[in-house]
């Protein structure tokens, strides 16, 4: 294992510490327990946390900013943040109309937020996101995995959050999100676990892994290599199938998200992002927003996802408004 | 080699068509020749254009829109772009103003930029980027290497061409900055260029490439792999060794970025950062700007670079006003 690192168990410390200095306009660190949150203490709004393993940057803790997340709880490499974490942070952040956590579906994460909402002395409500059409349930979850749709869900629910609205109804929107959004991966490489230094599974120079999970999770099926193309049409085939089980129309206008998985290069994003809107403008679909990049990453594994989002002017409008995050930022 | 990739040939086509398409509301493509321009051409200003070969990505490309970039050249993966490409993106772009090429420090694009400058029949002028301070001359360069310097090149020319400044300003500050700006890479391992089919270069599991190219070319010395601590010290020393043989103070206000190579992962960037801000602080430098994540790529490979660039209040202003690009956003 070849990594920018002094001692494993440090990593994430170091990690959270330069990144918080790199943004520190936007961002504080707290540690022990340890939580992300906005330098600016937001007023009279549903309070949005969210948190996971780390490993997946930017997602959460790049999230944080006015327009998406107030705090993020990022525990160690792939492993769940503990409760005293979401307390932490919840208490640094409320603000008088509620907690709301987004929660991806991974049994660790369920079971620690879980424990967090019983003993949170505020509202709450928690929004969890399954928009994996990989596999129906996975090694760390029963359920669907959440997965990149959880970017959409961070950035519309903040948008929403932000002009005051009551914590049912960001829960709505983002329950609602989840329903409309379907995604799935494909691995060419593994990843590396700073702590298990060594890939966490053998792949072959002929194979791809597709419908991998974000942290290396087997997916549908172990595949020969094959072009781009055929890749993606597969994905593509996939999401269309999920939208159609899911009793979602399968036209109108849709958001595209073409997230690469840690070392995919942007040129071969670029590629995917041609096919995948190609094949899904013939299927009907109208492919209003577009994000193409890292936005939710598996440590280093070469590989990349697909999303559609399925749009109504509720969720665009709140994609179009403004966010300040270290991840993402427009408007402002 | 497993890429997300059609044919070879077509690779450069089909992710400039996917940028292109992902990004329709800011740039158009052209092909035969090949160039990359904003959507809404820009009026009565210095048009600025760059350009170079393809897997640096986002660079150029994606520095392409308001308060940057008029236009972008890529050429084939590692290969400059022809003569025929600037000259049609000038002939696109030009404002009545002139036209100003920021070109990195390799022979085949400073050949080629500059036959385009003999036919070019508008008022012209170069900005040759050369911040790399890890080897005087290297495999494509007589002089130093043009890198991640470029990116705040063009940033702060870009916006200064915005005001409507005269061309001659515009390639004094871009030169400025240059002078003012030190880059030094690090690479764990090679990356592979998908005409060639196999990495470029091999190195072991123990050892790191100190100066390495944005290609792959050899840099400094090839050594023992160590802690992220201990590599990026050496990294920070090169660069103040560089800003003393510069005569620059190594004290004030600076920008730092920290560029990932390709395939590095944020968390292991974040941690560079952390690294890099402490030991620059404790040298006297004030950390006044951050940049940090992959903004000029060596495709995929594994791997980081240091750029520091002292500011003043010209290159600091420029740095803060909006740019809306693919690859950077703010204020907008």
């Amino acid at each position: 294992m070849k990594k920018f690192v002094n001692n494993v168990d440090d990593m994430l410390t170091e990690s959270l510490s330069g990144f918080a200095t790199a943004h520190s306009e936007l961002v504080t660190v707290q540690f022990e327990p340890t939580f992300v949150s906005r330098k600016q203490k937001a007023q009279n709004k549903v309070a949005i946390i969210s948190g996971g393993g780390s490993g997946h940057e930017p997602l959460h803790a790049g999230y944080v900013g006015k327009g998406m997340l107030d705090a993020a709880c990022p525990g160690q490499v792939f492993t769940s943040p503990t409760p005293d974490q979401m307390l932490a942070a919840a208490e640094a952040v409320h603000a008088d109309k509620g907690v709301l956590f987004i929660v991806k579906n991974y049994a660790g994460d369920v079971m620690n937020f879980e424990m967090a909402t019983e003993m949170l002395p505020f509202d709450h409500a928690t929004v969890l996101t399954s928009d994996d059409c990989a596999v129906v349930n996975s090694t760390y979850t029963t359920g669907r995995r959440g997965v990149a749709g959880t970017v959409i869900i961070e950035k519309c629910v903040g948008s929403l959050a932000e002009t005051g609205a009551d914590l049912a109804s960001c829960k709505a929107l983002g329950d609602k999100i989840n329903l409309r959004t379907s995604s799935i991966g494909a691995a060419l490489t593994s990843c590396t676990v700073p702590a298990a230094g060594r890939p966490t599974f053998d792949i072959s120079d002929s194979e791809l892994e597709m419908g991998v999970g974000i942290h290396g999770e087997p997916g549908r099926r172990r595949e020969a290599m094959r072009t781009a193309d055929a890749i993606v049409a597969d994905m593509v085939a996939a999401i269309v199938h999920d939208f159609e089980a899911k009793h979602l129309p399968t036209q109108g206008d849709i958001l595209l998200l073409v997230n690469g998985l840690g070392a995919t290069p942007l040129m071969e994003l670029y590629l995917i992002y041609n096919t995948a809107a190609t094949l899904l403008t013939n299927k009907g679909f109208n492919i209003a927003r577009s994000l193409v990049g890292n936005y939710i990453t598996a440590i280093d594994m070469a590989g990349a996802s697909l999303t559609a989002c399925l749009l109504d002017d509720d969720i665009q409008q709140h994609w179009d408004r403004p966010v300040h995050t270290a991840g993402l930022r427009w408007g402002c």
